[in-house]
């Protein structure tokens, strides 16, 4: 069975930490924590450490850490020629230290640690610097999920520029739809059913084909309706008309 | 059983049709349009018509036409004192024609033609002139949805603009990440489950709770990276820097 160590206990060294307990088929064989009560309970605690010089000898290290923390942690291990992945998608794979063979193993979700996630369904991005080791990062990422991607460091900061508009933008676009519900006393609640309707579309459409509203049909009339409702709130107010003009200007080109 | 009878052919007079036929607890009188063979099928031939004058008797008549049409149809109705209430989310109760009762019946949600949706989850947001209209709308629309609010036409009009940032503008977000990824030889299926994962938080945390990212943690180096990685293409940068201002400003007013 492959050994794995994870070295950090947040969000995402939480989930990775049960996904690999579940599978059964990994055997996990230290995590590495600072503070040892944030995953107690979560693994044996003859298996939590607080001290790098503890590390055993494992087939893959995962550091799930912060990304400023990873290059700071990648040279303390005390050890040289193993095997040593991160999981960020910001950082490039050449942030680790050089004494270990480097990789990256992302899993590209929004991770809380009071929310359960189904991790077969994670995309996972794989990066290493020589095919062998791609072969066991490939194995490991199998046991835990159904999606799993070779992307390099390059593609892997387009992926996540792209993570920042259909997820943190998206979800500040809820936001401001949320605002405008309680200020005219409406429950968010009625919006809710859109809202999952509308991610789940990108199952069935492309989203340049799933495209509807105001902007897209070109209805001036409701669009500026909505910008004389919106003027005492300038930022919401521009974020209307950037957006809209977007959405035109894709008509346009059509 | 509750009569009703529906008029138009588009998207929501679609599923309307299709939900009120399957609950068995409305009699669907009729259905007018103007092209019988846009719902052929659905319904028996029989109650298919294409002629106001052949209206018969019914508790409630559904205008479920293009926003623009409305007023006219409603106009053309060879009755009065009879019931009528429109579908549309723009539209205020008043566009209707005086010589009938008038009501609003907004399911809101989007929908196409071609993908099936769950009716009894849609909300279905009521206005009508008097309070008996009122108990027949919420009767009907309780036949086929577990979600029925009553909403007037200033609040229905705050939720649509909404409804545009939740729905519309996502949408294009989504088509901005995608466009991202295969500029770059990415599949978008990688971003699908995040995408399905943002939008399902909301059943469990608010917008502003579950915000994650760069713009929320004030992570000016990753936010700088992006617009240096977007600066060919005006559009996405401005849309990335004035969504970041906005989660940067809820921030700061913290």
């Amino acid at each position: 069975m492959i050994k794995i160590s994870i070295i950090g206990s947040g969000n995402v060294a939480h989930h990775l930490i049960q996904a690999f307990e579940q599978s059964g088929e990994v055997e996990l064989v230290q995590v590495f924590a600072r503070n040892r009560q944030s995953v107690a309970g979560m693994v044996a605690d003859a298996k939590i450490i607080s001290d790098y010089q503890l590390l055993e000898q494992a087939d893959l290290y995962l550091i799930s850490v912060s990304d400023d923390a990873i290059a700071e942690v990648s040279e303390q291990l005390p050890f040289s020629g193993r095997f040593v992945a991160h999981t960020s998608g910001t950082k490039p794979l050449n942030i680790l230290s050089d004494k270990n063979r480097k990789a990256v193993f992302y899993p590209l979700q929004t991770f809380s640690k009071s929310k359960q996630v189904d991790f077969s369904q994670i995309p996972i991005c794989l990066e290493s610097q020589n095919p062998q080791d791609l072969e066991v990062l490939k194995k490991v990422a199998g046991k835990i999920s159904r999606h799993v991607y070779e992307i390099d460091s390059e593609k892997r900061k387009s992926l996540h520029v792209s993570a920042v508009f259909v997820s943190n933008f998206v979800n500040h676009l809820y936001r401001m739809g949320e605002e405008i519900c309680h200020k005219n006393d409406i429950s968010f609640d009625i919006l809710k059913p859109l809202i999952i309707e509308v991610a789940d579309k990108i199952n069935y459409l492309s989203p340049k084909d799933a495209q509807t509203g105001p902007a897209k049909r070109g209805d001036q009339k409701t669009i500026q309706a909505h910008l004389d409702y919106l003027q005492d709130d300038p930022e919401k107010y521009e974020i209307y008309k950037l957006l809209t003009q977007a959405i035109r200007s894709k008509n346009e080109k059509l």
